[in-house]
């Protein structure tokens, strides 16, 4: 691409860096700029970089956070007994949209996959074994994706949590739930996942108690 | 969705108002911000605000420009004497790029189209003709759109031509070759395409000598 304006040039360049943006879509969204108020456009510019100065990881739970202490971690209406472990920020942002988890979160920072060079002292292991010792939580819902490495971890930190000493009674230890997808269909299932959720099915009591 | 950190919640917000970002993929951008050094976030916040601020429009061909005048009309290596027509910014950087045009351009902003309540005054057109009747323009080669609105706008533009009085002679008024694209297959090419390259066809000899 041949630009007669090194101005746009280099907005162009600069969006084409972030991922899954071409040259093409950038210069797309670097006209639409254009078109728009310089206030408008400074607001954006603003926004990202005050979001990027002044972002933290909360010191607790290694969210995202706007303070030395996240939101959730700092609510006092939520259950700070209930620990559920995640991967990601992301995965902690789709269970926040579910609004139904009460509790406080644990992120990873990724699971354990030795083919992508992720060790266990990559992730925030240690400082989560640490919490369920210091604090008095009573239940971990381990909600990692559903892998053979999502697996691993978690048996890798049940192991670490009972080697490393006895885990305060009464902890209990739970993974979401595997079955068929809500509105999915049988037949297209894969064999894994259907065997799972007959295996681990559940009384239908408690699934129109469970209020789906 | 549900964020738990507002500075989080501003930056998605702001990268979800651009044209075909979702809140999803605008998620996904802002969190590789979050990754990168602070000094390239501030890099890509400047350079954008740099853009949107100090971006001008040329005041003889309407490009984008960094100065009053931009590079190409102020090249004095380029033909000042053959004058491309085309829609929009994209479609000279799209010309540019292919270094087979030597002259310069003019941007209209956009073609006629009375469905979308775009009529000749809201189009450099008047510029355009006072450019033609001013500078010593040898030959206008018309570079829009193969629709109706295109052809309507080369017709209009060319009635205005010589209704504003005569024409310096010798003016060419040319347009782009319609045919089938190179690597196109003609079983698949639309009719009036084909048609149109049958009736517009070149001697071979032309075809050999412009390099094709």
């Amino acid at each position: 691409m041949i630009f007669s304006s090194s101005l746009l040039e280099n907005a162009v360049n600069e969006f084409a860096k972030l991922p899954g943006i071409g040259k093409k879509t950038a210069l797309r969204l670097v006209l639409h700029l254009v078109k728009q108020d310089a206030a408008e456009v400074t607001l954006f510019s603003d926004t990202l970089a005050k979001m990027r100065n002044e972002i933290k990881f909360c010191k607790r739970c290694y969210n995202i956070s706007d303070k030395e202490l996240c939101n959730i971690c700092s609510n006092p209406l939520r259950r700070q007994d209930m620990l559920c472990v995640v991967e990601n920020i992301r995965d902690v942002i789709a269970i926040e949209s579910t609004q139904q988890f009460n509790g406080i979160y644990h992120v990873l920072g990724g699971i354990i996959s030795p083919l992508d060079g992720i060790g266990p002292e990559e992730l925030t292991i240690d400082a989560l074994v640490d919490r369920i010792k210091k604090e008095e939580t009573t239940e971990i819902i381990f909600a990692l994706s559903p892998t053979i490495q999502g697996d691993t971890t978690i048996y890798y930190i049940s192991k670490k949590l009972s080697a490393s000493g006895p885990v305060p009674a009464p902890v209990k230890i739970t993974t979401i739930a595997r079955g068929i997808s809500f509105g999915g269909e049988l037949e297209y299932a894969d064999e894994m996942t259907l065997a799972k959720s007959i295996s681990n099915r559940i009384p239908v009591e408690n699934f129109i108690l469970s209020g789906s």
